[in-house]
């Protein structure tokens, strides 16, 4: 049901220069929607982009012109004549308009800047101050505000009127006059009350709302908790600022999981997505935690220095080693990972600690008993070795229990001291674990062999 | 300025049983929001519950009810008259029905669908019936529909009588006769526009749609792209039987994140919370994958088994093996995580392959020669050994670029074959690149150490 249309079919239809063919170009491209019809503007040359940029109808060419990639809307800026660029910026919303001019040269931002009305220019400005991380940067400041005594009618008036170029309309903020956030009504309650009264009468007086510096993924997270479609932002004084709206709400959540799997493969978390960055960034992200945990993995070769004597005596311990160490980075980010996802998404909290920590242990005496049983049985058939089955299922048992409870430990640590719980997952941790299965494994082998 | 209470509270002045403390309970009660006064509830005792939950407006109940856990609800049930029952059941709306009787006994979905009405009793069913996976088994049934001709004066009256019981208002529906969905009007463009046009005027044609039978996932991420507030959803013959609204977009989202973090972390994905989940369940969920990888891990003894020679003759090179492996487990997964990521927010897809491994062939260059250098380095200052030093570095350059590789490969080639990439995560990757690097360090070391 959907139309769509190739960069191909565009670049086509823009050589052949014929005029019944841009024709229909536009008819076409114009049934398309503008965030595909963005993707494709990316993959044009920057003349053949322009063009197809012109054909774009005035309400396609502002919601196509904010979707599309930072290079091809600085490209489009530089070929627009001031005219062209005064009518596609009327269209675009502040907080669209901050996030595409955040990462734009200054000449850039300048020429944009003065061709915009007084009032946008302001809003822009303000929403550019607010830090990078904070519900103020993710806002917009678009919103339908209501007095108080405005009757239903009057409200629906002034909607039909200004309304055009508010970014949610379906929330309606009651304020005093000192601009403080009094009441919310939907225009679902409007709709279904009579035309006469008051929105005081049936506005909502225990509103949910966020401050300007607030973090924007605990903005996010009121989205999905109380099933908002509209979030209200206010400052100190509680003065009605902007709004966040559930499409934004929903870009910060995604970008917040992305974030956290970076973090937790051990990658400096990067704003930018895999293609957009660098080779030379990519590689800066990643060496930090790598050098880390390289240099780390010293201890580990410090205890198996000290077992020399162990291993040159049974050297079969050295191959059966790799297996230890990976079933205790398993085990360990398995609970590191669902307690720093049970955190994340606000189920486990720092006073259940005893209640995971409990819990964890007898999940992990469970499997350890399982994997050593597994594993004495085939150590017995392969090496005809009981003390050797001894050894291993016994580390097993204890090397699983250690990284399952070092595994809800130190994710909670590091959020009890303010951390970042997601550093703890399975990079760390398998370094952390590795550490202390190498010592169990040469320890209860030292005492079984005498 | 939202209000809150705990469970403390409401339990103190049930017990304390003045009636001015309770009509005081029911007034501050009814200011909180439902989904907050649930969670408050569920910590309460059977009894209390029933006695809070009685002093709920009309209003709250019903969204104070769908927001509780399944036991709580089920508590509730069977404390409820009919009345009571029937009561609170006629404001629910069918999906959030739907999802609550999926994990009832028997006997209580019985004696609700007995007080619900049988248009809703209908829709509860055909809800039931679509897999869980799917978009219809998200999609609630509520929704605003309007004939071609309806004029938008007419369609604001049809809402003001009939739109208490829609889920979303916001998105009209237009069908014809068949129940087939030929274009959607928003509350917003009838609010903009005059009002005796009819809808068919003013309505969208080119409609974002998913069918009953498409997996949820992609229906959430329709949202994400297209920004939208609602998706319909249709049968095979175009017919709209329900939509998706964005809050339970979002829900979709986040769960699908959680399972990928999961899988991501060797547990089988789990429906159920971390505190729901039993400690019995937690250890199936965990057990195969560790068993698979556990016993993977053989291949990786028998190499070293093979080279038993080299390091009885050099001991240090047990001590550094750690090292190496998790420096490869490392880097593998730091690629394979922004692989799998990319791949799940629809960035990187198959075709781009060869960008991907070029990409990452560059970036293991460089972060090989910048961790052989900086190893090397040490290695020298530490052993005073220059062979060692040199086996080192060179096999650090070696095990770099083949976990780099293998990290995008093989979540690609899982892709490929229609498997989750995110089994290809960490540890299985881990695994297959402890192979490796155990093969490529004692090559190279026999071939140095002659």
């Amino acid at each position: 049901m959907i139309s769509k249309i190739t960069a191909e079919e565009i670049a086509e239809n823009i050589r052949s220069n014929n005029v019944q063919g841009l024709k229909d170009l536009k008819e076409k491209l114009n049934r398309v929607n503008p965030v595909d019809i963005a993707q494709v503007l990316d993959e044009l040359t920057d003349e053949q982009r322009l063009i197809a940029f012109r054909l774009l109808s005035k309400d396609n060419a502002a919601d196509t012109f904010v979707e599309m990639e930072q290079d091809s809307q600085q490209k489009l800026i530089e070929g627009f004549t001031d005219n062209e660029l005064k009518q596609v910026l009327a269209d675009v919303y502040a907080d669209d308009m901050a996030d595409m001019l955040e990462e734009m040269p200054a000449n850039v931002v300048e020429r944009v800047l003065s061709k915009t009305d007084p009032q946008m220019r302001a809003d822009v400005n303000q929403l550019l101050q607010y830090p990078e991380d904070s519900a103020g940067a993710v806002m917009t400041t678009e919103y339908v505000s209501l007095k108080e005594a405005t009757k239903v009618s009057d409200a629906f008036n002034w909607i039909r009127k200004n309304g055009d170029d508010r970014k949610d309309l379906y929330t309606c903020y009651v304020t005093d006059p000192q601009k403080k956030l009094i009441g919310v009504v939907t225009v679902r309650d409007m709709l279904l009350c009579k035309k006469d009264v008051p929105v005081s009468d049936i506005m909502e007086r225990d509103i949910i709302s966020v401050r300007t510096l607030d973090d924007k993924e605990d903005a996010a997270k009121l989205f999905d908790r109380y099933d908002l479609s509209a979030l209200p932002v206010i400052d100190n004084e509680q003065r009605l600022v902007g709004i966040i709206t559930s499409d934004d709400a929903i870009d910060v959540l995604q970008d917040e999981n992305t974030e956290d799997f970076q973090k937790m493969a051990a990658i400096v978390p990067q704003e930018d997505t895999y293609f957009e960055t660098s080779v030379w960034q990519h590689a800066k992200n990643r060496l930090p935690w790598l050098l880390i945990l390289m240099f780390s993995s010293i201890f580990t070769g410090m205890i198996i220095d000290k077992y020399e004597a162990a291993f040159t005596t049974m050297p079969v311990l050295v191959a059966l080693m790799p297996m230890l160490s990976d079933t205790g980075g398993n085990c360990g980010s398995q609970t590191s990972t669902l307690v720093i996802r049970g955190m994340a998404v606000d189920e486990i909290k720092l006073k259940d600690f005893l209640r995971v920590f409990w819990k964890e242990f007898r999940i992990a005496i469970i499997v350890g008993a399982c994997l050593a049983l597994a594993n004495g049985v085939r150590i017995l058939i392969q090496y005809h070795n009981p003390v050797l089955a001894m050894i291993i299922a016994s580390t097993l048992v204890f090397v699983v229990i250690a990284s399952k409870l070092m595994g809800c430990c130190l994710p909670m640590l590091a959020k009890a001291l303010h951390m970042d719980p997601a550093i703890m997952a399975s990079p760390l941790l398998t370094t952390v674990v590795d550490v202390c299965s190498v010592w169990i494994y040469f320890s209860i082998a030292t005492v079984l062999m005498n």
